[in-house]
């Protein structure tokens, strides 16, 4: 194990947060709320100085490798959430240290669930901090890195792989930096346009950005206490509706698009999949809650918002679904475990995943009828290796026992069934809202500060996709020397 | 596909199955129930003739596989359940043919959940054939027809393969008959071993043995509205509460006990991890119900009870758990899923499989900390084969396919979360009682026709581990010729 390669990085990430609080303090400033702004110099001029010492200069060996790739994504999303809620904190504009972390952690790993019963009267800053957490931690703060550090190649891709969501980036990984700068690249320019297609519509420019970068990250904290329902107004709606599906895309598609290869995204299998099960949940909801609403396109309306709110795992809302029939809540329930697209900013299982166990099924159905017949998965035409299909299922299995456990954990604050399991759900992949008491217009505040610290944790697992941090509690990564 | 054999089986089936209801007549007959009886005899007499006609003498080519083995068990399973519903049906004590159905599935299947809501008044004959399901179901019907009709080992070992729960029968199957044989002997004697216990301590003849049925298959139909609770004595709720247990450990330890192998039956990974479940779940029960009871027995009891019940998937009920703190009702759903030992009478996932299941995740991290690692999964020593994992994996994936798609169709009654989420898990894993309104002291009566179909099929999916019933669907199977 690389130590002094880990705190070189890790103190880079420091600085990088650091600075990444320049705008939120500017907007403090901007608003002239005093106490805000000097909370932000404070912990920004603490994380410049802090980071500096971690760094220490750059070290001799800089070679790393998966193991150190792992701990230095986990450390450092857990460092970032660590002083990302100091802002809250000292300020004073969240009560208690475990509710600011909540919140910091559902920021940056794009849940948005949210521990506070009174949005609207905080501060301009501390929302745009808030929000820009979902920004910050859609596309990954460690790619932001990898894109503006002078780091070679050779020993970032094992960073970009862990933090990087979905079962098969290695494709993209060769060329680590300037694919770091193209998927930042495009993930301005989408986050740009969607700012400027609210704000021409008529929302106020402070909303358009961070409920741009509410979407952007899928993330889904509203500066609304009725969330995006508080507009009332069907452009905006559609507007997000089609941006929450864009940011749940894998990005590589849009570069693919962007050199004109049309061919490779219209073959695109989970793309296709993707679309299908927007297209499929739309329809089974829109009927199903057709009773509910006036106009067949106000009941269409709400069910493609809900359904790309939910499987982009975004989590905005535009209509209480808790009261809706029980058929279009476990749809919801469904989509939501599904999630997006892998490569994207969503999170769930991610519809590749998905296609793979469909198929794995497939063919051991296939194999027991036809024993002596050769089966390979294919997905888009190539060949699915035995090691992608290994980390594959072992990533379901590892999911589901860390629901239960969560569950069993949670279940201890003795709140009903649904409460409990659709919170750990809705935490782990990445969501915001969940059913009966974590409904789409209530929050978390009622858990007890260990069932915080349970779903904080499951929320860093779904967003690093689980195996990052569990590597942290087996003794032998933390072995000194290479292998 | 060989058409001949499989109808010959299917043949000999019905008429075996008609020959089974003969106790359940004589007990009508014992007790003066008319209509029963005649129910019964007109049952038995046509399945004895249709089951001839089925038949049609022994075929010349009688090679089967694996594809005749799943088609004979499932329709061998469908057929026993419409037919095994008529005595209900004809002599009126079940009002409705789905009722019936839903009956006699929940009986074969070892489900033990019911849609009676008032159980004392039915006539005795009926409450014995109603139990006797259970018993038959419990180590299968077509395991007991190799035991006693003459076939071959080469053609039977693809039935039993298809019948028998758990991952790994395949050790076992070599001598089907002799094996057949032993397994009922063993089930025979331990039957008839609680009921001279309950017997003995003073439970009244018929109860001993329909309680005694009940708990051998694992099933949980009980002739009481309040179900064990009913007897309102410690004695017999500690015997059954080891009956279970006993019957949903895997058979075969049995047999090494018979031969004196301790050493084996001490090295069973399974056996250890499955009171290792038992026992931790009923310390967490215990100490969280113990504020509920009066003393720490009376918490203990119950709890080691309903433990018991639901791991062993019975399904029999000492206390309305329902009202059980969230945490001990999240346990008690828990190992409903992991269900009971493979070779056993009982259902849900089985704990070899979960075994499995948490060997490849640690696998799974081991590659990942240590790529150039070779890895093998061992159980008891022995090195499990690919095949076997993969079908494990499989296994899930479509357990988890089916849950959430039941749970989508039963969730069109509008009944609330919990309510159909825990009765689709009840009835896939064959244990009974779920939570809500199919909790403890509840029925299923209320569902609809429709979703009354779905649990139906969910509860022959869990007891035939859902591929022989999926295979069906498949047209190639259906070609003919052998493969």
């Amino acid at each position: 194990m690389n130590y002094r390669m880990i705190s070189y990085v890790l103190g880079n990430i420091l600085r990088v947060e650091g600075m990444l609080m320049l705008p939120s303090a500017l907007v403090s400033l901007y608003f002239g709320e005093r106490a805000e702004f000097r909370a932000f110099a404070g912990v920004i001029a603490f994380l410049l100085i802090f980071g500096t010492l971690v760094e220490g200069g750059e070290p001799k060996e800089k070679r790393i490798y998966g193991r150190e790739g792992f701990v230095i994504v986990s450390l450092s999303w857990v460092l970032m959430s660590v002083f990302g809620a100091m802002p809250f904190f000292i300020s004073g504009s969240i009560d208690g240290y475990v509710n600011c972390l909540f919140e910091t952690i559902s920021g940056f790993t794009t849940t948005g669930a949210s521990i506070l019963t009174e949005i609207e009267s905080l501060p301009k800053g501390i929302l745009f901090w808030r929000s820009f957490t979902h920004w910050i931690g859609g596309m990954g703060i460690l790619i932001f890195m990898l894109a503006i550090l002078p780091m070679g190649d050779d020993r970032s891709m094992y960073i970009m792989r862990a933090e990087a969501p979905g079962p098969m980036v290695s494709k993209l990984v060769p060329k680590v930096k300037s694919t770091a700068k193209g998927l930042y690249m495009i993930y301005i320019i989408l986050t740009f346009a969607e700012i400027m297609l609210l704000f021409l519509g008529g929302m106020p420019i402070f909303d358009s950005v961070v409920n741009a970068f509410a979407t952007a990250g899928t993330g889904g904290f509203s500066i609304k206490n009725a969330s995006i329902a508080a507009y009332n107004n069907a452009y905006f709606e559609y507007v997000i509706t089609i941006f929450m599906i864009l940011f749940s895309i894998n990005f590589n598609l849009f570069y693919l698009l962007c050199i004109r290869d049309f061919k490779d995204v219209f073959k695109n299998e989970e793309l296709r999949f993707f679309f299908a099960i927007i297209a499929l949940a739309t329809i089974l909801i829109t009927l199903d809650i057709s009773r509910n609403y006036e106009t067949i396109e106000m009941a269409f309306r709400h069910a493609v918002f809900q359904v790309a709110s939910v499987i982009s795992t975004t989590g905005f809302v535009t209509a209480n679904f808790e009261v809706w029939p029980e058929f279009s809540k476990t749809v919801l329930v469904c989509i939501m475990i599904i999630g997006a697209c892998g490569g994207s900013t969503g999170g769930g299982i991610k519809v590749s995943r998905f296609i793979i166990l469909l198929k794995m099924v497939l063919q051991e159905i296939r194999r027991i009828v036809h024993p002596r017949s050769v089966n390979v998965i294919k997905l888009d035409g190539y060949r699915v290796e035995n090691d992608v299909i290994h980390g594959v299922t072992a990533y379901l299995i590892v999911y589901l026992f860390l629901v239960f456990a969560s569950f069993l954990l949670i279940s201890l604050d003795n709140y009903d069934f649904t409460t409990s399991l659709t919170s750990v759900l809705t935490c782990m992949s990445n969501v915001g809202p969940g059913l009966a008491k974590v409904g789409p217009v209530e929050n978390f505040s009622f858990f007890s500060a260990f069932s915080k610290i349970v779903l904080c944790l499951d929320m860093i697992l779904g967003r690093l996709e689980i195996f990052p941090i569990i590597m942290l509690f087996f003794p032998s990564i933390w072995r000194k020397g290479y292998m």
